[in-house]
């Protein structure tokens, strides 16, 4: 997932809280600190700092404002949903091998796979210790069924990937997991903190939840579509990774297209051409535009829940984001 | 760290426990289970089910009857500290690319690290979620302040692997983070759930601490002196592993000693005859017998803190325990 798909509103967003913001830049700087550990903070600073755009505290700091929240425990639990966003990076870069994130060389290259699943450990352990200072259980509970959520859907990718039985149900599912659910909770704690009412907390939660699901579809869909706007494309293709494009093309393939997917997806064989031809499945039966479709939908759900929570510029911004994430699919 | 130096105190705590850890296996297989990733409950029950002996569950449920307790919210800590134990001897098995645990080939070897990683996260978010229904913050503020001094342990211990430096002070807190830390709050947890005092609450901590600092010293002792009692020995040697032994033993080097240590230990470069050679040196300084008294000296600091707690046939065993971890020493 890539952030660079917000930016605009996202900006109006932290500008409006930027007061906040800093103060979780410094809660965080504060306790990636090891006493013993040095190299525990070196890795965290090297991806905290590298540019993230800080989309999923502010979600927290959002929610808990906009429902009126004055205290300072949003700081928190923004910085836990920042450590646990952080883990699950570190602990992606291992399991995908990846060399570069954000931009910069990974952690794992950088240093090797063993500190980044150690230093990844310690900042979910991390993101707990902060939560549990705010004394409020149920953030507690919101974050950690997330967690759990988050693991599930990656094991689920882990094994779903290459296997052309991978259905739209089991995608939906693998994003609810790997993005969505983060992005839900985050939302959610920040209302509880609040003291929201349940169908406030909801709202919330099924915001995040939507608004995650557009931003990982339209993600997806921008590796094949990305040439459009001069993007890098067909990763997701060498990868051998089902996304929602290719699992419609699949599913409607005839018998010498599915040998196509078979031997490119199924078994890896990948040729020269192919990502093209691939591309021209996905046009031929539609694929592209109805995934397009489908982002849209989720970003118009995604508004629609906010109708059910206060009238504030607040709101008005998240509604902008939810716009935001799949506005480079138009 | 390996379970078989514990054996019929333990066994007996065991009898004494039964129907508790009865409620806890069932716990455990009911909450390894994921709706949509079956991979998650076949890589876990692959290393929870292989006969491990359930010690620090068991002193959670034994912390809390010793302190009165008959709630059932004991067997959901157990449960967390055994999951959080399972995820880190995962990712443990990743860092040090282990092919064998518990007799059985590790769950890296058998399916990969990537899976081992994801589970590992996946089990750590559980533990959670089994502490948030007891509705007690405090626990989870224990067990996370632990899940962060485990992690820290083991990122010093990468760092300050052969590295000639290392001294005991170091070394204490890796022995600490990596095993003391568990073992100190399994223990505090089950008091904290039964309502002990402060005082007794820190009395559980100490034992566990001291109780896990000799197991562990005992259990890296035995590495190097287990030929006495048949165990295979070396394997730290050969990993370059600095353990107490060769720290005292380095610390007291002549210059031609110290390039003996570089070369092994520090360079890696080990010829047949080296570990014979160490052990030699160890003799010579008398690093051995040194080691055995501090682990000694720890197991009797474990009993000493159970004088704080009410006398019951638990305490007894938890007192014959910190005995039996460093039995085979003598």
């Amino acid at each position: 997932m890539r952030d660079e798909t917000v930016h605009q509103p996202h900006q109006r967003l932290a500008d409006h809280l930027s007061e906040d913001l800093q103060g979780v830049n410094a809660l965080i700087r504060a306790r990636m600190a090891s006493k013993h550990a040095p190299r525990i903070p070196e890795i965290s600073a090297h991806l905290i700092e590298a540019g993230g755009k800080r989309l999923r505290p502010m979600l927290t700091l959002a929610g808990a404002r906009l429902m009126g929240y004055d205290g300072d425990h949003h700081l928190n639990l923004a910085a836990a949903v920042e450590f646990i966003h952080t883990a699950t990076l570190l602990h992606d870069d291992v399991v995908d091998g990846s060399e570069k994130r954000r931009g910069r060389p990974t952690a794992n290259l950088l240093w090797d796979n063993k500190s980044s699943v150690l230093v990844g450990d310690f900042l979910f352990a991390r993101s707990f210790q902060l939560m549990t200072e705010t004394g409020e259980i149920e953030t507690l509970r919101i974050l950690s069924d997330a967690s759990a959520t988050i693991s599930e859907g990656e094991v689920l990718q882990l094994s779903a990937a290459t296997d052309l039985g991978t259905d739209e149900d089991i995608y939906l599912q693998i994003v609810r997991g790997k993005t969505a659910a983060l992005f839900a909770a985050a939302c959610e704690v920040g209302g509880v903190i609040a003291g929201a009412d349940d169908s406030e907390v909801a709202a919330l939660h099924n915001y995040g939840d939507a608004m995650g699901i557009a931003f990982q579809i339209a993600d997806d869909l921008l590796d094949y579509w990305g040439h459009a706007i001069g993007k890098n494309t067909g990763d997701d293709f060498r990868d051998r990774k089902l996304t929602l494009p290719v699992i419609k093309a699949i599913a409607r393939a005839d018998a010498e297209e599915r040998a196509f997917w078979t031997r490119t997806i199924g078994q890896g064989q990948q040729e020269e051409g192919d990502l093209e031809h691939a591309l021209g499945l996905m046009e031929k039966h539609g694929t592209l535009e109805e995934t397009r479709d489908i982002a849209l939908d989720w970003s118009a759900r995604a508004k629609a829940t906010l109708a059910n929570l206060p009238d504030d510029p607040i709101r008005d911004m998240l509604s902008d984001i939810a716009d935001y994430v799949v506005a480079r699919l138009n």
